[in-house]
């Protein structure tokens, strides 16, 4: 390898019940997994920690920080690593709904970004299964890109992908690396994840890290897992295969700036936006 | 099929070189091979009347109208069709620089639409081959959508697929349909012409009518073909093998507004806005 900077990442990929304690205790054997590989970051996906009823989510929720978030912290900390709790219930001051936050800590086990979901899960299948994200879950406001000494990061949550702007708008505030925790809908998975996660790393040129669920979530959703890390090329370096687990790959902040260097991006576009303003 | 609106539309691959008389002459009998089949709309892909060295596209350029809109208008309206003609350099007043411009004809032979391409392929490839056409190209400025009797069409060229702002735009302006024509390079369009023509489709939920060149130009350039219509849900309804030749699907708008019926899209974004300013 030649020298800069390179980021080991390690990816984890869970079937969360609605077994609150069993979801948190397999995914921190799993974080204990993807630390032996000394990877400098760790993902979770979205909801690791709860994959229950829609209608059960407000009972679930907690404080941040609060009892899962310090169990997170912990982890970071013992292992050295950054840790993206991919996504949990956060307790918010509405009556019957929260939030659904991302949290990312750093090797010292403290919280350095909070995210909530903006974009809600809001669909109706050709099978009349209906997801009514908005129900229970308040969507969030705030666009956030958080600063490391391994560059800046961006995140984003699950449905967000769907909306190309928020990822322009992440890369124009410097992000390099951009989150995607997922529960994604094995309906509109097997047609729409792949596409999307590869469309927004390549225009954006930056690396998509996007841990996914797995598997069969009572009462009836399935999600696709597919969970991966993409380069800024478009590439998928590291996929998961259709079961629990952990996959890694090594992200080279060099090889974005090469990229980057052949090619006009996002910054075209934004020079262009004084003349031709969006709205 | 069920009643409703349904569009044949017929894409063209070729191979054009600098022998603008013998592209033309293949285009108009790509044409006449197109109608027989009756379609509504046919599509001719980016430069289909001239690829040559970028520092001879000057002398080449033509008026709009003038003799190759006029060839263009004829066929449209002996065949019944609307017409669009991928692109063709434009003569424009500034010295050494024409336009990229693709020209849209309804079944009379009408022009009804006018677009300049906005962002320009400037790109060096890892073998060092630079593409540079900001050198002879002045970029449009306006983002154009026509209303037809069937639906309203956006207009793009090429290296615009980039940008999945101006996408958005052309939705937003109530696109059911997007015209991608273009001369893709082998070597980008091998990782990225797939995969950013199905995430424009499905994050727009419109039609992408995608005709391609295909082959090698002299001196130096290989294009991708792979000519693709696409739905609004993502899927590849026809995609050209690597010839020239012609590929048809039909569309229907039932279809596109089903998909947008059960899953939220863009106008979710434009609501949320004011509160999020792009700026």
């Amino acid at each position: 390898m030649e020298g800069g900077t390179y980021i080991k990442v390690a990816v984890i990929q869970l079937n969360a019940s609605s077994n609150k304690e069993e979801n948190i205790g397999k995914a921190l054997s799993l974080i204990e997994q993807a630390a032996a590989e000394k990877p400098c970051l760790v993902a979770l996906p979205e909801y690791f920690s709860y994959m229950g009823p829609e209608s059960t989510r407000y009972d679930q929720a907690e404080p941040i920080p609060g009892p899962t978030t310090s169990r997170l912290a912990r982890a970071a900390k013992k292992h050295q690593i950054y840790l993206l709790g991919g996504s949990i219930l956060e307790r918010s001051p509405h009556r019957g709904r929260c939030y659904n936050t991302s949290v990312l800590f750093n090797p010292e086990g403290k919280i350095i970004a909070v995210y909530r979901k903006i974009y809600l899960f809001d669909i109706i299948t050709p099978g009349g299964v209906l997801s009514r994200e908005s129900l229970t879950i308040i969507p969030g406001k705030e666009k956030v890109v958080v600063d490391t000494p391994l560059g800046k990061w961006g995140l984003t949550t699950c449905f967000d992908l769907r909306f190309p702007m928020l990822y322009r708008e992440l890369t124009l505030k410097g992000a390099r690396l951009i989150f995607v925790p997922s529960a994604f809908s094995l309906h509109t998975g097997k047609d729409h994840w792949e596409v999307l996660l590869r469309a927004r790393a390549i225009e954006n040129r930056v690396y998509i890290v996007a841990p996914g669920q797995i598997g069969h979530h009572p009462p009836n959703f399935r999600t696709y897992g597919n969970s991966m890390i993409i380069d800024p090329w478009g590439t998928v370096l590291a996929r998961a295969p259709e079961e629990e687990g952990v996959i890694w790959a090594t992200l080279s902040l060099e090889r974005l700036e090469r990229i980057r260097s052949k090619m006009p991006g996002p910054e075209f576009e934004a020079e262009d936006r004084p003349e031709h303003p969006a709205g």
